[in-house]
């Protein structure tokens, strides 16, 4: 499978197309069961693991940790994400409502209990989950530079950051930002024009994307935006021999930000077929296709 | 009283919670009283006085500078702050409307004006008060400039701007803008989430915070927002023991930005309340129920 | 005529009003009669021509040469504006819809079909028309590039450009954008007080002002704001004995940016008229008094 290699950390890659593992939690695999999907993905040449400490309410990261467990020796061969920053309210803690957190202290514990969860070494990647309005960047890059020479992080990274919200953290962190993971898809297509993906792009930060068929609306959904789409998913599916996933995955491929799909899906049939897009490149008609059949309307 | 020092002129501070003088002239003190708030105030730490030309249809640097007069020695324990740059219809002049003017020439003539007025040799910072859509960067920020090496003014800063105004005059200007005064509160929360103080603590700005409780909306407010902010305060309030006017203050000053909130009261009690408020931290938990109650909805 | 003199680029100047040929092939002119109305504007001192590859559904180009054509003298003084990167549906091309593109491909056979159809040697100045959300940076400034270095073009810039595709294309092009050519009127003032004219101003480029009357609504329009900019119009027609038309040029011309409105009649009495205006500069009270009729609402 094609990587994509960092440009601020030429040893830094991910695999193009990269796992969620958020519902991990809900499919109720035993170890066994997780391990042969890990395995699986690693056959396609899926190596990226995106996880997060509240994935599955706070459980995710220990099932993972307890699938890898079963062949250690496949660590090597993974990159393992982790996201930290949000509070919460769980049986597991006594937090009064769900909120932020990027303090120093915090931080530092979220990551060291991923480990512990996962029972590994080194996060390949640690994200601070979403952008905390209480963000101290001196306290946060300090803690986040520190687990990197600690090694306990190998790179850091965000998630739903804003361009302001990267620039702050950044302007303090002796470590460069590598990833911005936030929601893209073809019903979620205003980081393509706001600033967001140029941003990425300019800075040569990788962009993760997540929930990039809209959680299923882009092939389900019932509002007009998702008719009109569904209606043009079937006319290229048609055209191009290509299946209605696969044409929306390459529809994110093609933006030369050259960002990172999750896929979510427990069935290895299906992330089968969204790897096999790789390498079929969408034409740029048929991409403004369906970016018209997505706003409803035509280019200016 | 904590002061708060810029990092981009260590010379140069201001107590943590400032004294909005807009009102004075609604009052209708004596010189005698109004340096007996003064006294009041710098007894209490508060040592910086914010005015502007057009406070109280322009009367208010005058009546302040009538009490100073009393006791000139008071002026070296304060930091005067000022502001200029619109025009505002009144008796003394014939504008046919409210409008801007960051000409040179309009500036330096209402710092001076400013400073006639006030009887003072200089002041401590200037601001401009709006951003002007006319605004020539580099014709006002060679005005600003010469006021500063003239000795007229110790520093300036901006009030109101969003980060592209202040970038602009900024590239323009030898010194450093020290401040950007802006309107923030509990129901004014906008430049937490939009990157002004995010702009603010990147670039190490001080921002001072005016109307810190929405005018009085958030404790007499009855808007949906002010009602449910109001049923939060009563709450934390027993909680934690602490009036809602604190609870209000003490939620600005938990923002890593270092704000300075503007208190505006013409009564000492309610001015010594606030105050105390300093060295009492909130909870990141009740930070973010009036977040909540402000917005009404839970973070993402 | 006065002159606007690239602070990027010193050799590089445009007249301070541009002519627009968008609707040349709607004036169903003979070459002669175009070739009469590019001598008047030269006479008049409007020396910058601006074109696009798509205007008048791909033709004129071709009509615009065909009458520079007869006398190949004035190309030494004229500055001849294309842009490209956008497709438009028409019978000379089988695109299933107006699409953007701008690859390094595309770009380079247009900016070459401009020089072509218009029959001279190098563009001074090709826009990239509307920023393409598939813009890959790295190759379309290594296309602008090389046709600068080949001396096709002479310098470059944008059209409808934000900051951020500004900041992104900039960031990988070894020479500067000197121009953005964006929409700005009293009924399109938003570029006055987003970002978008400060930016320019910041980074000194060029802002041309396309649709300056708002497509005739300053004048003619039955919405609200359009009314209430035409009662003010015709006030300061009065008092200052100035044409309405002359007074929405002075409104831009005003504005610190230095902008280039473009002109796009074809009758030369209007043409001279809005000339005239330069050197009469607007007083400020007159301009926030348009500006509050365009906005409904006065200033802060």
């Amino acid at each position: 499978m094609q990587r994509i290699q960092s440009s601020l950390d030429r040893s830094f890659s991910l695999s193009r197309i990269a796992m969620g593992l958020w519902r991990l939690a809900d499919w109720k695999y035993t170890s066994q069961q997780t391990l042969e999907l890990l395995e699986q993905l690693l056959g396609l040449g899926v190596t990226t693991f995106d996880l997060a400490d509240i994935y599955g309410d706070y459980r995710c990261e220990r099932l993972f940790g307890d699938a890898l467990k079963l062949k250690p020796e496949l660590r090597g061969k993974m990159e393992i994400v982790s996201k930290c920053g949000i509070k919460l309210m769980s049986d597991n803690n006594n937090y009064a409502l769900n909120h932020y957190d990027s303090s120093g202290t915090h931080v530092t514990a979220a990551a060291e209990s991923s480990l512990e969860n996962m029972r590994i070494e080194q996060l390949d990647l640690l994200l601070i989950h979403r952008p905390d309005p209480l963000m101290d960047a001196d306290e946060l890059a300090e803690a986040l530079d520190r687990l990197v020479s600690g090694g306990k992080v190998r790179a850091v990274g965000v998630s739903n950051f804003l361009p302001h919200h990267v620039q702050l953290l950044q302007s303090r962190l002796s470590v460069p930002l590598l990833v911005n993971q936030i929601e893209v898809s073809m019903l979620q297509s205003a980081p393509l024009f706001d600033g967001q993906l140029d941003y990425c792009q300019r800075e040569r930060i990788i962009p993760m994307a997540w929930s990039p068929f809209a959680g299923g609306e882009l092939f389900t959904g019932s509002g007009e935006a998702a008719r009109r789409v569904q209606a043009c998913l079937e006319e290229l599916s048609r055209e191009l021999d290509m299946e209605p996933q696969q044409l929306a995955l390459a529809w994110l491929l093609k933006h030369p930000s050259n960002m990172a799909p999750l896929l979510g899906s427990g069935r290895v049939s299906r992330l089968r077929n969204g790897v096999a897009v790789l390498g079929r490149e969408l034409p740029r008609e048929a991409w403004f296709r369906l970016l018209r059949a997505a706003r409803g309307r035509d280019v200016d």
